[in-house]
């Protein structure tokens, strides 16, 4: 029982770019951050991480921190609740169970470098850091295993002892495969057998990371009436909220979790790091409120980064057609199960119509941190693969990369990989338009002496989310509407949401006043995530508006002395029986019809509107050293409607500019006993606006049937098309093709110099 | 056009006291009070008072100030926005005048000692109190009035210069009574003819100090975009807001005030004083956030008490019924218009029912600190006058006490001396319920040698206040309820707003999360104040439980694929077709219904409950000294319904004591300049609980039709019969009749050495 809309065309305030609601206190350092966090009576947590990636736990001696003057509070695994839940968890959750919380703390064994091992807090912050040190634990360290062949190898060491592995539907004991799924429709092996031309190839990823600015932060009081207060940068409060009551076996209504704004997550900030300890601190700190902020190598080591991996690619084409496709998706959990592998197989076949399939998701545990969302996570990866063998079978048939494209796109109708029928789908219109644009009819250009070019260009998907979001709205006797809802925003959501009860109310955004408020004051609102918040929320808002509007009605009748029945609204204003009076001016004349109109909502939301997005890149190499430059880029994508184009722009933007990083650049650069290299922001190239062209952007705007605006997500799917874009531009650059990300200069003058 | 209910009689949650909301935060001293506000870059406010009680400012010179090292803003009258609002202003409102603002900060005179003349805004504390030292101000002093004699004499000096007196509709200049009015029905002067006794009685009582422990403190930010921010103790963030809007001319959704606990109000936090200075320091600091706290001088100074004043009171009686009342109201507005005498006229004659009166009120100006609201205000010394007369009538007649109220009483259809007729109110319950109370039926026993005791008995009314609230409830998942309401909680209203919500939905109260978010994330809620809330915001919070009703049986009619007309819902429990399941339940099965389950209420009530109450004291006095010892107090009350009784009982016994201090031993002892002898809580004599005996309370019950649990507001009228039944209690011990408060020892003594 999916709503579906006729889609509104002619908009007031959709589709302007006003001033964002929290403009000015960001801009001007009053907005207050989790780091900004200062309550009476706080001390300081601090904990001590892992030196080894993989390595048994002896023994640990915290009897010198305790007695170190101004220390608090000390704090094991042993601390933390007893989970009674031994459910195999194999899936993407690691809530409310012993193997969650050993990702918070080490419960017997560290897993990867940087996990914390036991946690103090004290009366400041280098004392905490003082005592964290102070710690002595005894390990025997065990063979790191940090790439998924290691670990999938015959008699590799398990690194989650316990682990009851489901293998296509089998409990299979001691491997560090958590999980093994397939989707399969039709015979695979009898299409490729008749298909004039398969090809086969495997690549290869690293962990990235999403590099937010900001790095993890909390802030807890536990009250002595086992009552939880919380400050944590996060997508989500209510995410904190859920996690935080399931690793501590404490219900979700005794926990408050305060919104504070966030500096960047990407999907990194979906799970909880700092909360559960600064928790168990506050209590055994006898209720002291405790605070902890990461530096940033323990945001790379510890913190969780889109799995790296290995993905078998194998398509087979007659006359033009894509006849069948078979892979093998192999993500790197980290050190505990869940990887984005489920996504990855949702999305991988998702671009192309054709009939027979078959996708076998691995989810694979390394010696690692465990790997988290980034910004569509598994999509990336598994648009690199796929796309990296289109770009081969269009070469090989010598057709046209978008013509061929076009012959094969996925629309209204088709069958994802997963075996979901697509709804109204704007591929195709995307394809036209990347086409058609002025990059793709424009030559490359040739490149200046000791250089070359080349151009990739690639498509992608991401599903995009629904679920639960609430939205409140209160009209003031000055005409102005306060607004609470429930998604943290992250890249202008106040805004873009309050924009779509604006445009059902006729009054202008600037006259909204959006709070986001803790989880106490707020119906239950899912993790800014999933490309979902402008989409969910923003229909929230939307009813709730109507909602509105039903209230006024009534406050008319009333006011007028008429039938409910005769009162119409449109463009702001109520008429009934010739009268008429405009909403602003309503709202100073609603005391005697009975107080202030307020109206709530709240949306549970199935199924969001899917996302494309196809890119062109055009791409200068440095031949003697093997720098790249991007040189143009443009990013076609179908956005359904672009509520506010300037941040829709901008999330594309940023978002390419994060797959390029991806595609040239970034990785965890892991030595062979499991240790991060380059765990710094100067090591880890993440590009920066001199990096970069500009991105041009071009927004197709196919309505999303589920929404009455059309919208659609649009801040995922953009970083998926440049792993093979980009990589693609430097095939044509070279003259030869990659497997392996990221495409860094070395790679490149190894294989100039291969055969 | 008014809901009146049934009244519901079974009950699972109301009538019980679980444990507050609040209770835990407030004695862990975890709670955040107005002084606890820290934010980050805050700087500090102070003012410079006047030294004398009335002044012509002939210069303000802030040179030094300015000059010294630290100081970010200074402020005088000049830099308040210039109101273009010439409206004669006589009413109980200050918001949106010159007048309004010159009570905040003097413009050319100085009203009363402790006026602030100007501000500063410093680095820190001691910066800023230094630095409003260094203002220089040279001053023309005036002659100084104390009292209403003073005031209305001939040829009086004009404290507010301007000021145009509406004298019963007539315009009058040079004068300082801001307002005469009247209220009268029937002949009265022929009535007294006709009466068999007439009593003419002048009382006189001092100003009193609300006494509350928390001083008055405000914090601002003033944004780059002229957007505010305001924390401030108060019993209304709206109150706050509509105050500070009108002073600065900014619209009100340009502010946004953040809840902060109180400590304390009874009225005299319903006044803005600090916050529009605050506001304008940050101004002119550049957006700082700046911080102002009083000191307890200050609070006495400056702050607004209760009026003193004086009141005449005549009163006829022919066989035992009251046949005519007439009374002068002349009560002390203090440095600006707006006494509570207009609540005194509604009051005075409330408690008996009587054909012919007439009631002439004075709001008259004077040199002390402009009056505020304190606990029913007007009424305690309306009722010291009638019920002295009253009492003197009784003993005349020689007529039992009770009885004689009774045969008088005001019932369901009296008319009120203002002319509002009444709906069904329950003073002769309470009458009879004091009459066979043991304390009534016990006698008052003998007096130790040296010593004398007297009995006094004494009611009043209060008519409650009811207005705007609102509330929100949201269900969830574990089967909590997460409220926010707009109410400050001085004593308890979270609970007893909650209880009414958890009362509807079956949910045990102690299941509920209350909030009382900031003004921008509520809808508008009036004051805490006028007995309103646990009526008004409960009644919103009926009404929200009873839409969340409504909306879940459409998910119970969803969940079981049935027509919602089918779907009952009683005791928590939803039933249809044979099924049921218990609302809690229900709340973890949302899910696929549509998500979380809001709802949202606002009210404005024209009407309110009325109260009464009567109070019996027996009080001993040291012949010697002439101190007295309340030794036994009944407050028999009628609350309607007593949501939460031991808070119901609790403000009860809070008012009675503040009533005795007002009896006894509170005043504003003013000396001839002006100036207040008394200010600090060594010689302000204010009762602690050393003093006083258990005051017993006996609560009447009749339901007030206005509200489906027959709520009255509890919270002001006990604090108005004891001014009587305290000062009776001396004339029975002593035999000599007081008509001046407070009745102290030395004026004991002086009684008992005079004829």
């Amino acid at each position: 029982m999916v709503a579906t809309y006729e889609t509104k065309t002619d908009y007031k305030v959709i589709g302007k770019s006003p001033i964002r609601h929290d403009g000015l206190d960001k801009v001007t350092g009053r907005a207050i951050y989790g780091g900004d966090v200062k309550v009476p009576g706080l001390i300081w947590g601090d904990v001590l991480r892992s030196p080894h990636a993989h390595a048994r736990i002896k023994g640990i001696d915290t009897s010198a921190a305790e007695a170190m003057d101004g220390v608090f509070a000390v704090l094991t695994n042993d601390d933390f609740p007893q989970a009674d839940d031994k459910t195999i968890d194999t899936g993407e959750g690691n809530v409310n169970l012993r193997r969650g919380q050993s990702n918070v703390m080490a419960f017997d064994k560290v897993h990867y470098k940087g996990h914390v091992v036991a946690a103090v807090a004290a009366v400041d912050r280098n004392t905490a850091q003082d005592a964290a040190q102070a710690i002595k634990v005894e390990y025997e360290v065990l063979t790191a295993i940090t790439d998924v062949d290691a670990a999938m190898a015959d008699n590799a060491p398990v690194i989650l002892e316990g682990l009851v592995g489901d293998h296509l539907g089998e409990n299979v004991e001691n491997t560090n495969v958590a999980r093994i799924f397939r989707h399969e429709f039709g015979d695979v092996d009898d299409a490729f057998a008749n298909s004039d031309l398969v090809i086969e190839r495997t690549v290869t990823m690293s962990m990235v990371h999403q590099g937010y600015i900001e790095p993890h932060n909390a802030t807890a009081i536990w009250a002595q009436d086992d009552n939880l207060t919380v400050w944590s940068s996060t997508q989500g409060s209510f995410g904190v909220r859920s996690q935080v009551a399931g690793l501590l076996h404490l219900p979700e209504s005794k926990i408050k979790v305060n919104y504070v704004e966030i500096g960047g997550g990407f999907g990194g900030k979906t799970v909880v790091y700092l909360a559960p300890i600064a928790a168990l601190l506050s209590r055994k700190a006898g209720g002291r409120p405790v605070k902890l902020v990461m530096d940033r190598s323990s945001v790379f080591e510890a913190t969780g980064p889109a799995p790296g991996g290995k993905i078998r690619m194998k398509i087979g084409v007659t006359n033009g057609k894509i006849t069948a496709a078979d892979t093998d998706l192999m993500l790197e959990a980290g050190g505990f199960p869940g990887s984005a592998v489920g996504a990855a197989a949702i999305c991988v076949f998702a671009c192309y119509d054709f009939p027979t399939s078959r996708i076998t998701g691995y989810d694979v545990l390394v010696n690692k941190p465990k790997s988290a969302a980034y910004r569509a996570p598994g999509s990336p990866q598994a648009s690199f693969a796929i796309e990296t063998v289109i770009d081969e079978i269009c070469d090989e048939l010598g057709v046209d990369k978008i013509q061929f494209r076009l012959d094969n796109a996925a629309h209204e109708g088709t069958r994802r990989g997963d075996g979901v029928q697509f709804i109204r789908v704007g591929l195709e219109e995307c394809l036209a338009a990347a086409r058609d644009s002025d990059h793709w009819q424009s030559p490359l250009g040739d490149a200046p002496a000791g250089k070359a070019r080349g151009r990739g260009i690639a498509s992608a998907y991401w599903m995009n989310g629904g679920g639960k979001s609430t939205c409140d709205l209160m009209l003031q006797d000055d005409g102005t509407v306060m607004m609470n809802e429930g998604s943290a925003d992250i890249g202008g959501t106040r805004t873009s949401i309050a924009m779509q009860a604006a445009e059902v109310l006729g009054i202008p955004v600037e006259d909204f006043h959006v709070s986001i408020p803790d989880t106490d004051s707020i119906g239950f609102t899912g993790v800014t995530g999933g490309s979902r918040t402008t989409y969910t929320t923003g229909l929230a808002a939307y009813n709730a508006a109507q909602k509105l509007v039903v209230e006024l009605k009534s406050r008319v009748a009333d006011l007028w002395e008429t039938e409910v029945s005769n009162v119409e609204f449109a463009d702001g204003t109520f008429t009934a029986n010739g009268d008429s009076i405009g909403i602003q001016e309503l709202a100073g004349k609603l005391d005697p019809t009975g107080g202030p109109a307020t109206s709530t909502s709240s949306v549970n939301l199935a199924e969001a509107g899917n996302a494309y997005g196809v890119q062109i890149c055009d791409l200068e190499i440095d031949l003697a050293t093997g720098k790249t430059d991007v040189i143009r880029y443009t990013a076609v994508q179908d956005v359904g409607k672009a509520v506010y184009p300037q941040y829709a722009e901008g999330q594309i933007q940023g978002g390419v500019v994060q797959g390029i990083g991806w595609a040239l650049n970034e990785e965890y650069f892991i030595t062979d006993d499991g240790t991060m290299a380059n765990k710094s922001f100067l090591d880890y190239r993440m590009p920066t606006s001199l990096d970069m062209p500009m991105i041009d952007t071009i927004m197709v705007e196919v309505p999303n049937p589920l929404h009455p605006y059309g919208v659609r997500g649009v801040g995922e799917v953009p970083i998926c098309p440049p792993l093979s874009a980009v990589t693609q531009a430097v095939k044509e650059a070279i003259g030869k093709p990659f497997y392996e990300l990221p495409v860094k200069p070395g790679r490149i003058l190894e294989a100039q110099n291969g055969d």
